[in-house]
């Protein structure tokens, strides 16, 4: 069992600075997400866009953020559980929790912080009648591990950003890849338009459009695609098909914990330190809600910090905190290391 | 008279980003801080330190925050009244405010931000009789045009930080720069310290230690200053007399606006929109107060955002704001300049 102060779940902006801000009071975090990286919206969504309303940041990408709050972070060595999604909640008679993950992965921490987001992004599947007998079975609605296609043949379908950037990224990894779209364009950054274009011209990318992918064939594991265009079908042998048809967020399992939730979201009492309706379970950024909530980064970033002083209260009950800052009184690490202004000397000048 | 929709009194992190916050609602803000600079604590007293926690800067100076919080609100052409003190304030029939400075500039604004930190700066001052006759003849507590001294003889007292760089700065603008210290031991960072004895070797600052400023002469402006040290006097002929010995941070004259106040801080409404017990005037930023409260420029920022929310409900009443992402709107200027993300494109791969 996976031991820790704060159990977030949710590796979004949000979550991740949670860490940062529970370092600081000496608190230990471990972060599950269902996605298979950190970051959030912005790493699975928007990596390569820009965001201009973060405080300080006249313009930064959204996965340059991501990248520079795991460096932020990195002296507190949050643990992860990715890949899997928080199914189950049950509160000890101590006061601590234990949350299982839907691959069974267990959690006991002293306090729980959903940082949920919008919740697991749920693929939009193709309408193929016997796709869910294949699922893990040669069809993956995300790229989890790129290994996995390793010299193997795949079909990605999709005509946005995700099938062009997984054609590019695997075309170096994969035997083959064909790319299937049921239109002639694609919808997505300029440059990677173009990549894909030339991959093709290069024979490094299968491009067959405009089809759609209509039925799947294989005894235990996919073994092969029908396309069809125009009422002509046309098969495709395969190791993986890949649909790429884009994600919706879906608050799943957390709903049913017993939460009030308003809109898809948690209601929190955001006068005090974003906690739930359950004592020692609280909710930040995207995922929580309460009067005049907006949505955005930065407003994750401070309902994380006031969280993180409320679980500091809970656990310690009775003593007092004093504020430090951090340029005052430096960063110590978990790992040792520490960061700090340098000091002021006292010299003499003759 | 000074028109804007929102006037923000104090020129810190929180009341700068404030100008952001309300420029994507199109609003317009205007500042004003005693201070001949913005920034606030962070220009004031540590502008080369660095600073950890602010989210997704593993570590910036504070002075270059400052700068970034400059260049990102660039577009929204703040209006400016530096080195003036927010005195008294009235509100009108219509629910709008004036703002009076202590120099009787006038500012008419729809609504009132109070991002006052801990207060206006107040000078450590010598003890020395007549020091309050020389204010403004000669006696200067804050360097607010560094040009006020070009070609003057100068005498600055002090063994801080202050006293070091600005001796160092003043170096190069003064025809002459004596440095007062009642010891011979400076504290400060160590090139600063440096920077000073090595100057003091080429003859561009005037080192006098260990004495003290004990009497100031002159008719109607300072003509000579008098040291002393182990009773021994000695009298120095200068234009200028700048004591810079730290620095006290009052609430002053806001404390008598009617508004709550708690530990000498500005209660607000956390629980919707950082309003003070007076509609349309608000507080943000270090100088507010509400249960849970931090003293952090991150929680500032959140502040600064909900507070422009309610501003703009407050000025479009019934109309309903639809929360736009800036990485997929894009951010337009005042100034007429478009910040946005690059427009995928739909484009066909032959
Ligand atoms: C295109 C786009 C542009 C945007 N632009 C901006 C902008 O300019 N400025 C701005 O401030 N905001 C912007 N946003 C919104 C911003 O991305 C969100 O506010 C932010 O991501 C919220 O962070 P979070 O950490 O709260 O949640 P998220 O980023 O949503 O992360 C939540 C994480 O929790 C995980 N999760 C949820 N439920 C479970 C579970 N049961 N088990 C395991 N894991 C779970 C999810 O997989 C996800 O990774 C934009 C959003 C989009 C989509
Ligand atoms: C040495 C030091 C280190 C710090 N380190 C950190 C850190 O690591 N992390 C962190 O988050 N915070 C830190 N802080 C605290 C941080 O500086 C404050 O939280 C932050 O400055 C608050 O911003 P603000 O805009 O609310 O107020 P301020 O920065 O205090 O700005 C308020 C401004 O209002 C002006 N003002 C006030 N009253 C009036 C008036 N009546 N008329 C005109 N102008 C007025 C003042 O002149 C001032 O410029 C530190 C502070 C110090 C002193």
């Amino acid at each position: 069992m996976i031991q820790t102060d704060i159990l977030i779940i949710g590796a979004g902006p949000t979550g991740l600075f949670a860490v940062f801000e529970a370092g600081l009071l000496q608190l230990k975090c471990h972060l599950i997400d269902a996605l298979p990286q950190p970051g959030g919206q912005l790493a699975e969504l928007y990596p390569k866009k820009p965001i201009f309303d973060i405080p300080g940041y006249p313009e930064v990408l959204a996965g340059d953020l991501v990248n520079n709050l795991m460096e932020q972070i990195k002296q507190f060595q949050p643990g992860f559980t990715l890949a899997e999604t928080a199914e189950t909640i049950e509160k000890l008679e101590d006061g601590t929790f234990i949350v299982t993950t839907n691959k069974g992965t267990k959690h006991h921490a002293k306090a729980v912080a959903i940082a949920g987001g919008l919740g697991t992004f749920e693929p939009r599947k193709p309408a193929i009648e016997n796709i869910s007998f294949y699922e893990e079975k040669g069809v993956e609605y995300f790229v989890k591990d790129p290994e996995l296609f390793r010299d193997k043949d795949i079909v990605i379908a999709g005509g946005g950003d995700s099938a062009l950037d997984w054609s590019i990224f695997l075309s170096n990894v994969a035997k083959s890849v064909t790319l299937v779209h049921r239109r002639n364009e694609f919808r997505g950054a300029l440059d990677s338009v173009e990549k894909v274009q030339e991959l093709k011209k290069l024979g490094k990318i299968n491009l067959i459009t405009p089809a759609e992918v209509v039925a799947i064939n294989g005894k235990d594991h996919v073994e092969s695609i029908v396309l069809e265009n125009d009422g002509i079908q046309q098969t495709v042998e395969t190791d993986y098909f890949i649909p790429l048809f884009g994600l919706t967020p879906k608050l799943g399992a957390i709903a049913n914990w017993g939460l009030e939730i308003e809109k898809n979201a948690i209601k929190v009492n955001n006068a005090l330190d974003y906690q739930t309706n359950i004592e020692g379970i609280y909710a930040i950024g995207d995922v929580n809600i309460y009067p005049g909530k907006l949505k955005l980064i930065l407003c994750g970033f401070h309902e994380a910090t006031l969280m993180c002083q409320s679980v500091y209260n809970r656990i310690n009950p009775g003593k007092k905190y004093v504020l430090k800052y951090t340029t005052v009184s430096g960063v110590d690490g978990f790992d040792g290391t520490r960061k700090e202004a340098e000091k002021a000397v006292v010299k003499a000048i003759e």
